[in-house]
């Protein structure tokens, strides 16, 4: 929800930036308006058009889910150089922070001008060397006012409830499932992430000491949910795969349905629903946490500050990646630590074991003050 | 998202009425809490804790699905003279309006000093004598928020999107998705209504005839999208029936995942997806729009006066629910009429042929003029 930020942020200090930086170009759709010769001069977007697009939701120059070659990139270069560009930023997860690093090593091998910033962005919020990735704190304000809103309705009409969350490998988002939480009692009373083994069993029987006590259980599970063997719950019902290779998780409702129907049938509990939440997760208009907003717009200006300055000191030109770091102390606060691009690059981070209830089945208080600042204030519950 | 604005809309005018209100009783779960005597005392609840309980999602009183018999309204009935009660509220839709109406037939029958008033609410909008209903224009809110940043999404990414949307028998919840549009070309593209039959080769031929237009297709759906012959399209999926007889169709992702199948099979595009909104759209924290909270209020409030009135006048106790019209004239403005009970009750309205385009797969603009003040101002899109 907050990409358009980052993008708006480097902008803005590209022309702050003065005589130094000539055109400001934007790729439509990414690497393949790169490949295409397809741009956007965005000197000529006014200031409050681009005050919109910043607190618009989905990437406005466009998004693509093609994976470049290492021929691709020998090629981006090639494209980059011609129209002169002499500052890259490419903004994206893990995947965008490797291209950005393929790029910038056939540069530096060509010993082309050309220096290369990845801008971090991504709701899995499992990018290495970031405490938080920009895009988390948002898709995690939604995700937990949507488990706040289904507890409710689940206090009212009882029965078990099932929301299936984004995040194949890190359960972050489906973590801040657990701020929904406005007391004892209150959902998720279970919260299934990809770093522990998932047993139909337990999970039944998880379900059913809730639904004893309580007449009613609400359950958040990660798409990403695995056996113990590591083999995707979800494998069972798709075997389409995106062009990283990565099996399909979102956009099909079949985990959840399969879930509440393994409830339904080992349980004999009547009133078994699921919702898969979907894109939903990512794009909600007018839902962007305040602190996830500022740091979006802050680490994309940043990225243009730092190559700005290490081309002023004559710098080399090695890739870096912006990455976002919490201060220490009690009150929220980060700061942005340029890294080399290869330590965010390919690999990613899973939830922290100290974030994760011993139990398998929940989180911790730790995760919860963790995220909570992240996420911001949610609307107050009344109940009677 | 706004019912419980009719219940402390209801509760304050008891409360403004003096000493001719005595006890101000909230049935636990609606009728189930009447047959087992579980009540909570209104009147000791603070002001200040109404207002949060107002602006709270789902029912707080709890609700049920459980369909009043003749037999349980005569124990209704019973168990309310037990407690002395002289006025009845029922909050619902058109099947609450007929217990409404039975229990008062039984009162009426035993000459009992019973009032009876049915308070509507239901995001259907399919409530007879009533202009739109209490809870419709926040759900429509959530659609047209969920398709405008959906649409945001699809046109970053390309592809199929198919969003299926709750309203079984009634489209105007899903007809809401075209106020997410903010131009030319922006989703959703095809609408599909329970009030027209749905053909599946016409659906794949629609979806095609824009894809091949925008490289790019977003669809909203009714969960009560039907086959020519009337037969629910996704009965092909599920049996489960709810208390009062109709195939469960929220809770599943099924028929979403069927109709992205067919794209996907019949058209050849690689990235087709759906989702399913499910509970989302009924129960989302912080989306309720600012007119149905105020005429959810109203129209709680007006139910007291009304029966007050009425009482004062010396009037017979003829059930009555309270309907919302709208003022002609180019401001909007509603008032409020009490109508007999056995006009809202069984029945309900489906979406005016006057609101439905011609082609079948899309609202007109006459539905977008009644539908927007409804819903009020969506967040700003900027596009580059």
């Amino acid at each position: 929800m907050v990409i358009n930020q980052s993008l708006v942020g480097a902008v803005a200090a590209a022309r702050d930036a003065g005589a130094s930086v000539g055109r400001i170009l934007g790729a439509r759709h990414g690497i393949d308006g790169v490949l295409s010769d397809d741009w956007i001069d965005l000197r000529r977007v006014t200031p409050e058009r681009l005050e919109t697009v910043a607190a618009t939701p989905s990437a406005a120059l466009g998004s693509c889910r093609h994976k470049p070659t290492e021929e691709d990139c020998a090629r981006i270069l090639e494209a980059l150089l011609r129209r002169k560009v002499g500052l890259f930023l490419y903004i994206g997860g893990n995947d965008s922070a490797d291209a950005a690093r393929i790029v910038a090593a056939h540069a530096a091998k060509a010993g082309a001008p050309l220096r290369v910033v990845h801008v971090p962005k991504t709701i899995d919020c499992d990018l290495l060397e970031n405490d938080h990735t920009p895009g988390y704190g948002s898709a995690a304000r939604f995700v937990a006012c949507a488990l706040r809103g289904d507890d409710l309705d689940n206090r009212a009409l009882g029965g078990v409830k099932i929301d299936i969350v984004m995040g194949r490998d890190a359960g972050f988002l489906t973590a801040a499932s657990a701020l929904a939480r406005t007391g004892r009692d209150s959902g998720p009373h279970l919260v299934y992430l990809p770093e522990r083994a998932f047993s139909p069993q337990k999970f039944v029987s998880d379900v059913k000491a809730v639904y004893s006590r309580l007449g009613r259980c609400v359950v958040a599970a990660s798409e990403g949910i695995r056996d113990s063997r590591g083999v995707l719950v979800a494998s069972k019902f798709s075997n389409e795969r995106d062009s990283h290779g990565n099996l399909q998780l979102s956009g099909s409702g079949s985990l959840g349905d399969w879930l509440a129907h393994l409830v339904k049938e080992k349980t004999g509990i009547k009133r078994v629903r699921a919702d898969t939440f979907g894109y939903l997760q990512r794009t909600f208009p007018g839902m962007a946490s305040e602190s996830d907003s500022a740091e979006a717009r802050a680490v994309g200006a940043e990225a243009v500050r730092y190559a700005l300055a290490r081309a002023a000191a004559g710098a080399p030109a090695e890739a870096a990646s912006i990455s976002i770091r919490r201060r220490q102390g009690r009150a929220y606060a980060v700061e942005f630590v340029a890294v080399p691009v290869e330590k965010v690059a390919k690999n990613t981070r899973s939830m922290p074991d100290a974030f994760i209830a011993k139990s398998g089945n929940d989180v911790t208080p730790a995760f919860i003050s963790w995220a909570r600042p992240l996420v911001g204030p949610l609307p107050p519950s009344g109940l009677l």
